[in-house]
């Protein structure tokens, strides 16, 4: 897949340890880093940004549960620095060819005190940041051992402006908070945070990844981490005083981190940063500290748009159960249907009937098999068999009608949380999805993890989430994780891991409060940092769609529009139901052009919180498809067609806010007007409060 | 399989409460059972031999997470009691019908307060014993529950001698010890066996089951539990003042003891009670209280005796692993053999003539398969994929040769514990057993168990074992569990789940202190109550086996052989090498000879902790075998033949204990003589000190 590769090895060999003394640097472009060892044998390293810290001399170390981890008195016994320049092509993505420029700087440590275990420290420098890991050689005297705490430190200089949620250990779907470092507390939010329905953050200082700052000197600031595998997902822990970020890995049942056996690495740590908050989210620094493909053939893996009998009961119109409860049982021991049940054969051909109207790839279907009287809250471990139907819901049928139309079923499996359950059934049920077709699998983990113990975020789940992913691509079936641990690139590495949830979703406005006008303008800088996000967008009916008539989505539909340009997903939702679109047929034309596969992106402008425009080329094709959001501020986004191939005319299709429109009081008020442009062309487009703007550039 | 069944119910209907005060009885022969409701709403049972109180009014209940649960304030709404009298077939054993005869006594309990939740006690009496249990019917204040605790009570009327081991969360291979209640503390032993790899007991006072009681007054009595399925192990705890004992649920990863939903029901706890030590022995009390078999086809099951590639392990002579450590690699990076592996092709073929020379059916090899290097004691995952074998272990050409050979091989399935790996890999494990023709799969839990923080005796792994014996029986394979949770029965149900091991087996004599001469006599009335043991006998070098050349087997040759008999399994192993064996052809020609499926069974004589004689009828043939065992006592031991078929004339082949015999001073001295007997004889066998003896009795 490598496209070029060119390395230039700076220094050949080692460097003896008496020819290097601390602080050891490496550096590109801007960015700087630097690594020292104290004099206790402490390492640590700090990064700069031009002559602006970023980070100032922070901790490095390890303690292991045989007391004999990388703490300290350590001695430095040699390092090397490379630089390595190549370009890979994703099998999809944002853009079509991804640079890898970085310089490398390996530092190699060994314990002063017998049994003087070693450990590599290995920073990337890349223009746009830093990522950094430890890595354990095969060594004699560290065969497995047990991580007990990672001493990671991210020394801030200031105070900066945070966009955090709480650091749980089960959940990624809080609301987002934007505060000062040295107001960080999370307990009153998790306490409160009921629509979630497993919260477990004992750290009320400690906040998840991707974590967005903004400095008061310009500089914004991403940490995170990549290629998070056979890990803890790690959290910040946040000393507001100082405003030092440590490290907090989630544990498992017993307390330990992680179990790992040399020669063994931890994931990268991530730190992007730029004077611009578009450099943000153009960066393609954690997807290149993942590892390339590990699956060997990848033409089998189709981005698509989908639809879905799903809406439907997240809004009380139908029920995933088919019956009240396991207990509701005619005379011969048969569940009695309540008849609200909405996966059944005939609603599902309806969702296949408007997807092959409209030409969207697939129908996801939940609640289609048995279980679902039961499968909330009760720490339950045998809830699905991931196999058996109910009675009303005819897979073979359903299979045959779909194909018929030209439409894929996409499969739907909730563990409830149940992993150990869901791993004794994973041959039969993607056995299954083979046999019927399906190409794709949306996965749930929703409550608390069996085996009990354990948590969503830690090493165990995050192998077993990469183990999933491994059985579908053995199956040539595309995974799209919920409640899964929120993703560090791994799509890189597991092309057919298309999307996750892992962050709060367009769900919540069904059920819950919501999430106000901004969530989407922070959501890039956070969550999709990782990777892509199953957000389900394109709810059209935005007010007076649930049995309280009293929520709203908080955007205008224009804006619904636009996020399937700036939340990239190859896996994408047209998440409201048929009748709703087909009110608004005009308006769905943006959804069913759009791509899900792209050629190139250019973040237009952005700031966390406040707005976000992007433009995308679609892959293979000269179009360009352009999204531009803003908070609950109306604003005038400029945008340059600059993009655009130069001498070109295009048709642009300009789908945006109406007279009047508010995303509180008139929602639906859009309007969609055409214009002929090219690429020396300026658009200025007009967001509500609340509100949004979608564009569509075909060549003429 | 129900040869008969002939059902009386001696009332029809239900007894209003009104009309049926407590208490309610049941009796059966001697056995008589009384159960009431306490003023304060708290049932409680009590159970008599005759006159002689067996187990004095003790309490009954559990409690549920909830507050909801079953500890008091209950109602009586009504009884039922049923006479069965059934005779069943079991698929193998130690006798051909089982007769299965009791009275039942069933009392529906509600809850005086709100949500009025309703429970089921049913108590089975038969001749020799009683077996109990709580049922949950379905209702709808009774879906998902959460027990955290049974208050079941077992009030002794004495202090008896008791034959207990620790009662350990992890473990049931203690030496036993015997004592009086009063003097029960784990606390010593557990703390200095360290040649059991895991061990948690942190209940100094709790003792498991099944636990040996003899009385003063004359009694014996067993307790422990049928059909352990979906519950945690009980244990129990001892009161050393007033000898009552409460049960104990073996907790899982977060301190709950078991997640059910109704309709369910609890393990059936069960006293057997007779004046007669023999009695207990002869009991089919548990095997009664299990559900029939949920095999439709059990023909493939076959018993079958088994030489092995893992005695010569055990006493140092050859490894498990093949290379010293997974670090040990050569520059290809493939394990540098240390040419001590065991189950190397060609020594694999040398037990496979072995086994064809002596009519054996199968061959077992531990260490065939990658992983041995980093096996124990690291609380690791993915130790072992069950598929791969060492490259001198050449399966397919083993397998070639054992078939051109008429024997079959055993595979082995170690885990080290971590049950996740092995369910992860079962489809695939057993497929492969499959494809190379393996009948029977040894397992192995050697470790701390995965899940982290779940126990081997939790209802998590007892659930586990009882889907590998599912996944096993899909696949025609039996299953020898090693270190699994202690057997209750589940054989019935399961009749490919042949064997466990589940307690201190011959083993213990190449790597620890051993087991004392007393040790065979007391585990028919502890371990063997639940099931079937690979125990592992018939080892002939009986010292100078191991490197230190300090250790002994502490029986003499002869004792060796009685322990085919007197220790019953269907899976039964010839322990010792070839080599060894080929010393004392005369002696094992005892071992080729003795069946592994019976038609009957005689108890002659036994005494817990003294000594055991038990003769045997082959399966479909007029012959018999008998095997009689001494503690470190010699002793005199009359046989009277009168099993025999009378007029008929045997040849009776004695393997006897020889002059000067004696466990450690002359261990090996044996002598065979022959002799007719018939149905009037009377044999009169001399025991020497930790010594036996091994009768065949062949029709002339």
């Amino acid at each position: 897949m490598h496209k070029s590769l060119f390395v230039l090895l700076l220094a050949a060999g080692l460097r003896a340890a008496a020819q290097s003394p601390t602080p050891l640097t490496a550096r590109l472009d801007k960015v700087s880093l630097s690594f020292a060892l104290g004099a206790n044998g402490q390492p640590s390293y700090s990064i700069a940004y031009g002559q602006k810290p970023v980070v100032q001399p922070s901790r490095l170390g390890l303690v292991f549960q045989d007391n004999q981890g990388f703490d300290g008195a350590l001695t430095l016994t040699g390092s090397e620095v490379k630089d390595v320049d190549e370009t890979w092509q994703p099998v999809w993505g944002e853009v079509k060819n991804i640079r890898n420029h970085y310089q490398q700087l390996t530092v190699h440590l060994r314990q002063k005190a017998a049994p003087g275990r070693r450990l590599d420290v290995v920073f990337r420098v890349f223009a746009d940041g830093v990522g950094f890991r430890y890595e354990f050689p095969r060594q004699q005297a560290l065969g497995n051992f047990v991580v007990l705490d990672e001493l990671t430190e991210f020394a801030l200089p200031a105070d900066h402006q945070a966009f955090w949620i709480p650091g749980d250990y089960d959940t990624n779907e809080y609301l987002y908070t934007k505060s000062r470092l040295s107001a960080v507390d999370n307990s009153a939010q998790v306490k409160s945070s009921t629509e979630i329905a497993v919260r477990v953050a004992p750290d009320a200082q400690a906040v998840a990844t991707p974590l967005m700052l903004k400095a008061d000197n310009g500089l914004y600031i991403n940490i995170h981490e990549a290629a998070q595998v056979n890990y803890p997902a790690m959290q910040l822990h946040v000393d507001r005083a100082s405003h030092r970020l440590t490290a907090r890995l989630v544990p498992d049942a017993v307390g330990s981190k992680a179990f790992l056996h040399a020669p063994a690495n931890t994931p990268w740590r991530t730190v992007i940063v730029s004077d611009k908050a578009t450099d943000i989210l153009a960066s393609k620094l954690i997807l290149n500290l993942n590892e390339p493909s590990k699956l060997a053939n990848t033409d089998w893996i189709k981005p698509m748009k989908f639809v879905g009998v799903w809406w439907e009961m997240q809004i009380g119109k139908s029920d995933w159960k088919y019956a009240n409860s396991l207990d509701t049982l005619d005379a011969k021991g048969q569940l009695i249907p309540t008849g609200r049940h909405g996966a059944n054969t005939q609603n599902v051909k309806r969702y296949i009937d408007f997807a092959a109207q409209h030409h969207l790839g697939g129908v996801l279907v939940e609640g289609w098999n048995t279980g679902w009287e039961d499968w909330f809250g009760n720490w339950k471990e045998n809830v699905f068999d991931f196999v058996t139907p109910y009675p009303d819901f005819n897979v073979q049928e359903i299979s045959d009608y779909a194909k018929s139309k030209g439409v894929q079923m996409i499969m739907h499996n909730e563990t409830s949380g149940a992993a150990t359950n869901y791993e004794q059934h994973l041959d039969t049920a993607y056995q299954f999805m083979n046999k019927y077709g399906y190409p794709a699998v949306k996965t749930g983990y929703v409550g608390r993890i069996i085996p009990r113990g354990e948590h969503h975020d830690g090493q165990w789940m995050s192998n077993h989430f990469v183990r999933v992913a491994e059985m579908a691509a053995k199956h040539h079936v595309a995974v799209d994780m919920h409640e899964s641990v929120r993703p560090t690139g791994l799509s890189r590495t597991y092309p057919n891991w298309m999307a996750s949830e892992a962050g709060r979703g367009n769900e919540y406005n069904a059920f819950s409060i919501g999430s106000p006008p901004e969530h989407e303008t922070i959501m890039p800088f956070t969550r999709f940092m990782g990777g892509p996000m199953d957000y389900t967008p394109g709810i059209f009916k935005l007010q007076n769609y649930e049995p309280t008539g009293k929520r709203q989505v908080q955007t205008t539909l224009a804006k619904q529009l636009a996020l399937y340009v700036v939340l990239y997903s190859p896996l994408q939702m047209a998440a409201d139901l048929p009748e709703n679109y087909n009110e608004h047929l005009d308006a769905f034309q943006f959804i069913e052009d759009v791509p899900v596969d792209w050629d190139d992106t250019r973040i237009v402008a952005a700031e966390p919180g406040d707005y976000l425009t992007t433009a995308r080329k679609a892959k293979g094709k000269d179009e360009w498809y352009l999204g531009s959001i803003t908070d609950e501020n109306a604003r005038q986004q400029p945008v340059k067609l600059d993009f655009l191939t130069p001498g070109r005319r295009y048709q642009a299709t300009i789908y945006a806010d109406g007279k009047g429109a508010d995303w509180q009081k008139n929602p639906a008020a859009y309007q969609i007007t055409k214009q002929v442009v090219t690429s020396k062309s300026t658009l200025t487009l007009r967001l509500a409060p609340g509100g949004g703007a979608a564009v569509s550039f075909k060549p003429l």
